[in-house]
């Protein structure tokens, strides 16, 4: 894995939370604006908020369009497609918990290559995965994954962690990425089918 | 039709947002406070929201102190005079819509001679038009209106399109300004008057 | 009281609000990522948006990373000692009291020394106050303080008045600080003890 394929990745994961951004709009009645305007929020708003923290402009989809254009379609396909493919609608979770994997370490990459150092690079990793959901959630009223139960952002921040340290043990390593991606994706898949949570003592209870 | 021309437009919208932003907190039980903090979040708060994203230093308010002054003169007078005039009130939705109308084409206007591409000036049109009343509701616990079914960001969006498009062919006329304006203002009254949405094949339906 | 000193009341304003933080979510049902995020949240909120507005970067936590974890480790401790201590729930609102009487002026103090007016330290003084709160309220679907009928902003906005009037008539007198620190935190008390709201006539009723 080389650096062209970040680039690409981050492209990817882009259009992965556009589509999970139309898909969890599903639950409200929104016409067309407001549908492709929250996948747009859901797919930038997580880098946008990252970029504007650390200052560092211009922010990546209005330096670098494709980003926009790519989230763009995704919103305007995941909208269109979305009626002919309900199944893939069941699988929206799983489609998630692959965005937050690939976006989070990117974003870490990303903040680390800036010159930041690793506990920054970590805390941008988890603005970058969750902000886009929580901004979304926050625009339509919705609950934001900040009081759910199951384990989401705990995942992201265990996996960027990992993440820093074995690219300092093993000097920026590019292997280091694709393994923290699945590690995090595959957490988060194991907290959605088993509802894993914290233990109570590790809660507040009313 | 001239630049200082342009000047007193944005600062007239200003004023006229803080004010629709004072009318919107009557729905609410607030005190002097918080309405005035209103107004001045719904007349600054999109402006504010662009320029942070594009890296535009210091915010215009910061670096011209007439807005703040604008706004802050604007909010308290709405709130001292609107027990008088309260029939004002009834035309909050179209006061409301020469406000983004305004909005959105001067801060398209702005952008474009940041020298930022005609894409990035029309989402920067949009973000600032709908974002202070965005975040006055989400600060006031009330539906954005992104959950509304009335056409209210699509006038915007096409507006800031044709200014775009215009201004291009017309190698920047400053006659395409008020005609923009108008277009929207008038697109988004015949959406209030005539209760204009979607078509229901572009919405999402529960 | 010298720069210095300023410099550890920021740091102990901090703790003061990760703690309020944590204790406000108590009301949730909250697992330990989301506690100590909202207490980040809480603690780093205001001042990360003061210092966005300002174009101030890098942003206070990341050019000196003593404020996060001074802020991590409040929320941790508080957490973990809230089952113990729960007496100390019951004064939380003094606590929070003191909070935003220690912000406003630090933040006011370090909007003017960066060469910005009064006009607008006295605003960066009641945003970094507020904002924290507000940012947590609205991540866990709380109305906001806006919403509330107790004076709670005004005490910090007529304090952050006074502190930059009398900073101007005693050329900078570091004596001024403590003194604005408790008059905000007096006025603000008195607010919570006696329920002292605006007079009705500086209100919207239903």
């Amino acid at each position: 894995m080389n650096y062209s394929m970040i680039y690409y990745l981050g492209m990817f994961s882009i259009a992965v939370f556009a589509i999970t951004g139309v898909i969890a709009t599903k639950e409200k009645e929104l016409d067309l604006f407001s549908i492709v305007f929250l996948g747009l929020v859901t797919a930038l708003g997580g880098g946008t908020i990252r970029d504007i923290i650390l200052g560092s402009y211009p922010v990546f989809w209005v330096s670098d369009p494709m980003f926009l254009w790519t989230a763009l379609i995704a919103s305007l396909v995941s909208f269109g497609g979305g009626r002919y493919f309900s199944n893939l609608y069941s699988k929206f979770l799983y489609l998630d918990a692959l965005g937050i994997a690939l976006f989070s370490i990117v974003a870490t990459q990303k903040t680390m290559s800036l010159g930041h150092p690793p506990y920054i690079a970590v805390i941008m990793g988890v603005i970058t995965a969750i902000f886009g959901s929580i901004l979304r959630d926050i625009l339509t009223g919705r609950p934001t994954l900040l009081l759910s139960k199951e384990l989401y952002a705990t995942p992201v921040l265990i996996g960027t962690i990992l993440y820093v340290g074995l690219d300092y043990m093993t000097h920026h390593s590019l292997f280091v990425i694709p393994l923290c991606i699945v590690f995090i994706f595959l957490f988060r898949s194991v907290a959605i089918r088993f509802n894993i949570t914290y233990p109570s003592w590790l809660c507040f209870k009313k």
